[in-house]
């Protein structure tokens, strides 16, 4: 049988994160504390992080020892799995070699528990007795949930109201793990309750559940709080993903060409792209690395490149990224995972600087390449990743276009299992597929204030 | 890191089916011509299923060899990963030793496609171009689909009315895997049209379902029907379980003292199991082999080993086996796929003949159970495998009162991701434990006509 699996047992897993700050071949610029604009300093995240973990998001070491608990806790799903897909490069036809590694093995079903595991145990060693966070979908809700009861912290997660309601499976999910949910707006904090009060029939925002999320740790001394996705500790914490992978192409014998990720805030984009990037740098190496966000939220593709917040309340620390305002609400795709209007600075800056392109897609065709991808290689992809999927079903068709035997690897970053109602709506015809003017995308980007 | 991963790759998948029946120390009694009474031949099973699947229904051959082109469909996901629970373990505070073997990794997220992809590749080979099949919350439906799509053959699911409405999302997932799904009792047969005439508002049932898809196979000659349970050849394909968990532990350089399988049918029991009591039955090992039900569906530990139908309606040969009546409607417990009045033969004969052990646990405590694993262990199990974690743990505990170091192997035959309103259900104290007195099933029992 033709190899299609790469199986590493628990001691591959990495015993440290890769940090590309000191990597990169130019400079980041600051995050701004928001009233002042000068540079934030460690003071400005101390009420809602821990130190370590601050300590983490402005260090230039190359590599961030893994903690042995860590590792042992990753143990229950890590190394994941890498796939060669076979069945799919067959039903293409092409020449191309497509590779993807599974990070839907975890108990959530996707990577964010490789950062929600080191968050919760950060705060556990420096007394922290519960972690607050902000969930939509709740994919994040249910990795931080997991973690914290893995590791015996509490957990409370604010759940946009509207997902609350419709989505009640990653609520129960969060619950099984013994985390308190709450339906966001809620009473329980001056933010929820002013919002209540303006209407009390609000379904709720993203924007607001972050609002709740940090009043409520920075509140309580015993508490606090964790974010998902955009910030460097984050995406050095998934860098794991990046970093098996390049193990296991070498066990399949071969170098990618081109790596492939979906992009929303850059976490799981990050994980497996920074080491990559990392052996581009080193020199000898030249791998394309090929960014992917949807055409209804083209924060990468037509954003501006400047400072703005990262909440759509104004109030987080500015960050240089590519945004689309943070008053922008993109339409109501699937992915929602991918709705967001700034970026991870870092990757950012990566695209700004040409060493990551990327690309935009409607969400029809993302969901055409996620039913091939099912009926080819069997798992069904998150809406999330079919950006991805599709973007490297065109890459695959290019080389077979060209003849060319390229190496493509992608980052299957979670399951949709609880996403069936995007694929029956897609099978109905019922998505649409919307794309923003220039006019509109500036109009956006004006009401960030200078 | 103390292992707790035995990855093998696909070169490790089994080259054969195991087949215990040459290896019983008794003989089977013979399925029985519900007509005449006389034993049942091929030809009783020639209009719903093809002559491999007939063929390896009654072989005595030891080793069935695994076509090369299903091997290649099972390294979808094959080998399925073997676990060490080593934090279940210290929750417990046990000296045992618990392992288990992760079936819910595959498309369908639990062991049934391993008998649904031969399944469609026997029919596919004898040319048969559809297959047909019922199901009930949609796991087998879901398997069969997957496995219809990834061989290239349609696939209709004949799928019970109030699942079809309540539990969409197994529906959609079918879909997406390109089957066709209809609620059933539907119009599209005489059996549905039948019970439509008596009751046009009829929920339906797995009996009703299995009328309609059996009519539906034998009208049409380019079809067939497949069966996902109970069978000599559905268990004798689910044996890759067994044989890869046997290569697993001999990585983990143990051998299991226990192994526990949860019983509905006997598939998921019989692949994990088979290839131990084969051990067993060579001489030198001593396994305990341990068959857990639902209380509320007693069939093994309350049920009479007689001939009955396999089916509500009283159409298919009969077979000697462990059951509650055919008549019997166990109460409406979540794990759907444990709610069978009989079991497989071979299950049966083993248990009468005290080669397997059964007990039966009611929901709630199972539930419990699955908790304390998901809090442990990360993985949400599905509810029917809820049954084999219970009796793990009460194994691990009774370990721990005598201050042996047993080594207990299970298997986790499926996920919960679509199972998660009962975990719901369970959280909030709405599961009834029901349990059946002997009166009740003395009744049933008289049902099955002489």
């Amino acid at each position: 049988m033709e190899p299609r699996k790469f199986p590493l047992d628990e001691k591959a897993i990495p015993e440290s994160w890769y940090n590309i700050v000191p990597d990169l071949p130019f400079g980041l610029e600051p995050p701004l504390n928001p009233a002042t604009r000068e540079p934030a300093g460690p003071g400005d995240f101390a009420p809602i992080f821990p130190e370590e973990i601050i300590r983490q998001e402005v260090t230039t070491d190359r590599y961030v020892p893994i903690p042995e608990e860590v590792r042992e806790t990753y143990a229950l799903w890590r190394p994941t799995p890498l796939f060669r897909a076979r069945r799919l490069e067959k039903a293409l036809g092409t020449p191309a070699h497509i590779y993807y590694k599974y990070e839907g093995t975890s108990p959530s079903g996707s990577h964010k528990p490789n950062t929600a595991v080191p968050q919760a145990f950060y705060n556990k060693q420096e007394g922290v007795r519960r972690l607050t966070t902000e969930t939509g979908a709740g994919q994040w809700g249910s990795s931080l949930s997991f973690a914290c009861g893995a590791l015996g912290l509490e957990c409370t997660v604010y759940m946009v109201r509207v997902s609350y309601d419709q989505k009640p499976y990653r609520r129960i999910m969060m619950q099984t793990y013994g985390a308190t949910v709450h339906a966001s707006p809620s009473d329980l904090t001056q933010a929820g309750r002013d919002v209540l009060a303006a209407d009390p029939e609000s379904s709720g925002s993203l924007g607001i559940a972050i609002s709740e999320a940090v009043e409520d740790a920075v509140k309580h001394d015993d508490a606090k709080y964790a974010l998902g996705s955009v910030l460097n500790h984050v995406l050095m914490h998934q860098t794991v993903i990046g970093e098996e992978a390049l193990k296991q192409m070498e066990l399949a014998g071969e170098y990618p060409d081109v790596v492939v990720g979906c992009v929303g805030g850059g976490s799981n984009f990050g994980g497996v792209a920074f080491p990559f990037i990392r052996e581009n740098l080193k020199g000898g190496k030249d791998t394309r690395i090929v960014a992917v966000e949807p055409a209804s939220c083209p924060t990468l593709t037509k954003g501006r490149y400047v400072y703005d917040f990262g909440d759509t309340a104004a109030t987080t620390p500015m960050m240089k990224m590519y945004t689309l305002g943070h008053s922008f609400v993109p339409s109501g795709i699937h992915a929602g995972g991918l709705r967001y209007h700034g970026d991870s600075p870092i990757v950012s800056a990566l695209v700004h600087e040409g060493l990551v392109e990327a690309r935009a897609y409607p969400q029809n065709p993302t969901f055409e390449a996620g039913v091939m991808f099912a009926r080819t290689e069997g798992i069904l992809p998150a809406p999330e990743v079919t950006h991805a999927i599709k973007a490297t079903i065109d890459l695959a068709l290019e080389a077979k276009e060209a003849g060319e035997e390229k190496v493509i690897l992608f980052n299957l970053c979670g399951h949709g299992h609880f996403d069936l109602a995007a694929y029956e709506a897609y099978m109905a015809g019922r998505l649409v597929d919307l794309e923003y003017s220039e006019e509109e995308i500036d109009r956006a980007v004006a009401q960030i204030p200078g």
